[in-house]
């Protein structure tokens, strides 16, 4: 997942040839994305509607009534997609430039699965205060903010800042959509295996951005218990070196009190949640309960691999394409900002991202089994039923102005 | 044109019924740009290359060689549109969003007339330093910057202090647009009346963004004099209320020292250009030299109106699309940043800019008259002409990367 480093080491030029024989530089060549009218301009009067003298009035008229902005503009339909380059899949810091290729690809599936209009911006600075400022600058021609790849601690002030200073949606999808994705997974791993989100005591390895945004949805939908390890091993109330972040979480997990390392914790456990890259033993995973649930998540090499997951738990996730229950951002983000841009929704609520977890695992249905506990992203159904159920809890929530 | 605020007294609510009966808005509805993907994504496979896992790779490359973002994303072919929205056409400072319409009109006229992908950006800041670090955080995913309806004096040093800080173009339309178009049409003016521009002694009225680039363009292509006017008469070395810009201005222009009002310098002037929106009297018209040559390039209303202008110009242009010879920035924007795209230029030079307008004037060829001193936008001929000179002139200059 995104807070990993794990890769820096590969960091190394790639030279012409290299390019010419992977299949993925090819399909970047130009980009991935453009700019497309909506409008047609073919002669002097639609010119003169489009754009001056005739586009005068438009903007007089908004100029009056501000929300008339959301039925003259792309406004009603765009988002931000804002990295800083800090946090970039599993290369980490690799600055904004390099962080492009995955904006726009984010951009492209934003319009892809959701017909969603989305802007990838890659900041210069990693200021805290210089993030919010740009974005708050820059904000007011967009439905919503997408934060991306943005390292942790920082990202968790960025977002809870944004959301304060602006009135539209300010979403940090390595938090709340890998938590989301999570959550509808193991809400029918459970199933799936004959349990509830109650009866699973959970370990999550690594308290980056979506390791504590991943702990933090767990709890709020009624999972059993949960322990959470970061790098010097398993979060607890005795840890005297933790960050605010990682005390307040302190507080709501790992009601047991256990301490050392990840392994400790897995004794017994009914669930493993990898969003870290960090290797787990197959010793560990051997110690878990009875019809454990492994979700490695780390791209490209999980942190156990799904073969060997396989000889103990009942269920096997990852992040990956090619073994089943694939967990995948893209099954949350489009429809969740589908839904909140088509009721104005001025943010993302708890009960929002809960309403689009459910709707990711409804969509499986009877095709529930161990081999399927989440939709592929290509089942049409998924978008739409986010959207829906995302747009209905906004309504329910009062954020929504439409 | 830009500067004028004589519109603002227009600034009353548009009612549902007056929008529903003007065609401006329905075809403003939802807006008229969208972001659309060059890629399909049809598989996993598809998404595996557009998205994560393959994109790293891409990331991976251009983080080791960061000119490998001109190959593969969309930078070597995208501007932003930038505004904070204080001068929007006539309407003036009416803010960042009511100003959006005007942006998106303008992105969608860079893709129609030169495939440029333009992204329009709304500031809420309207102080230059805010504006500058600004657009330096978010600059680097894009491959110029132009800058659109900010209001002079700070117009001008946004751009000198952007263009130092960046390594990309950096073009106020508002200027240098206007000021391309005016000297490719007095050119011609001046062709189709048997002279050449050192025979000429010109009055600006209007000494905002768009009269100090006219004069400054006008000068360095050997217009033989130039006075120019702003709202207290003429600009010259005597007056002691100018601001610097004004001051460099005085220095350069109005020869002979003329003091007063612009009356007193039309009379036998040979050209009058009208960036202003101030009316000129018929007295004044009338008092102008033999051949005169009137520009009166306010929208919608005209500083003279060209019915009255023709009974004693030779030559009258406005920028109006219901007379013949429309001044429209369309002619030269589109173009410019084609060319400079095309060879990665790291700035705009006063070359570049005197080759856009020399590639105007020269689309008109054997259709030259006094009718006839610039081509219709929706001449195909003039962005590719433009793009190839200015393509030309930055190499020339030495500020073409390709």
């Amino acid at each position: 997942m995104r807070e990993s480093s794990s890769a820096l080491g590969h960091l190394r030029p790639i030279d012409s040839e290299e390019r010419a024989h992977d299949p993925v530089f090819p399909l970047h060549h130009g980009g991935k994305i453009e700019i497309r009218p909506t409008v047609r301009i073919r002669d002097n009067e639609g010119l003169s509607l489009a754009y001056t003298p005739g586009v005068a009035k438009v903007s007089q008229a908004i100029a009056a009534d501000e929300s008339l902005a959301y039925d003259y503009t792309w406004k009603s339909n765009t988002v931000l997609v804002v990295t800083d380059g800090t946090a970039v899949l599993g290369l980490g810091d690799i600055g904004p430039l390099a962080a492009l290729p995955v904006m726009e690809g984010k951009a492209l599936l934003f319009k892809e699965f959701a017909n969603v209009d989305a802007v990838p911006i890659c900041l210069s600075c990693s200021d805290v205060d210089e993030i919010v400022e740009t974005v708050v600058r820059i904000a007011p021609a967009f439905g919503g903010i997408n934060l991306e790849d943005i390292s942790a601690p920082r990202c968790f002030e960025v977002e809870a800042r944004l959301q304060e200073r602006l009135d539209i949606p300010v979403f940090h999808d390595d938090q709340h959509g890998t938590a989301i994705v999570v959550t509808a997974a193991l809400m029918n791993a459970a199933e799936a295996t004959g349990r509830t989100l109650a009866d699973l005591r959970a370990v999550v390895s690594g308290a980056g951005a979506a390791g504590i945004a991943v702990t933090n949805m767990l709890l709020d939908s009624g999972i059993g218990d949960i322990a959470v390890a970061d790098s010097r091993g398993l979060v607890s109330l005795s840890r005297t070196d933790l960050t605010p972040v990682k005390a307040a979480l302190a507080a709501r997990t790992n009601r047991a009190g256990l301490k050392g390392r990840i392994d400790d914790a897995l004794l017994g456990a009914d669930v493993f949640i990898g969003v870290s890259a960090g290797q787990v033993p197959e010793a560990a995973v051997a110690s878990m309960a009875n019809s454990s649930i492994v979700f490695a998540l780390a791209n490209p090499n999980p942190e156990v691999d799904p073969e060997i997951a396989r000889k103990y738990a009942a269920v096997v996730a990852t992040g990956r394409s090619d073994y089943p229950n694939q967990i995948n951002n893209v099954l949350a983000f489009p429809g969740v900002f589908r839904g909140a841009l088509d009721v104005r929704a001025t943010k993302i609520t708890p009960r929002m991202k809960v309403a689009a977890a459910e709707a990711i695992a409804g969509v499986v249905g009877t095709d529930l089994s161990p081999d399927c506990i989440i939709p592929s992203p290509f089942n049409p159904r998924v978008a739409v039923e986010v959207a829906g159920r995302v747009a209905a809890a906004a309504r329910a929530d009062g954020v929504a102005q439409l």
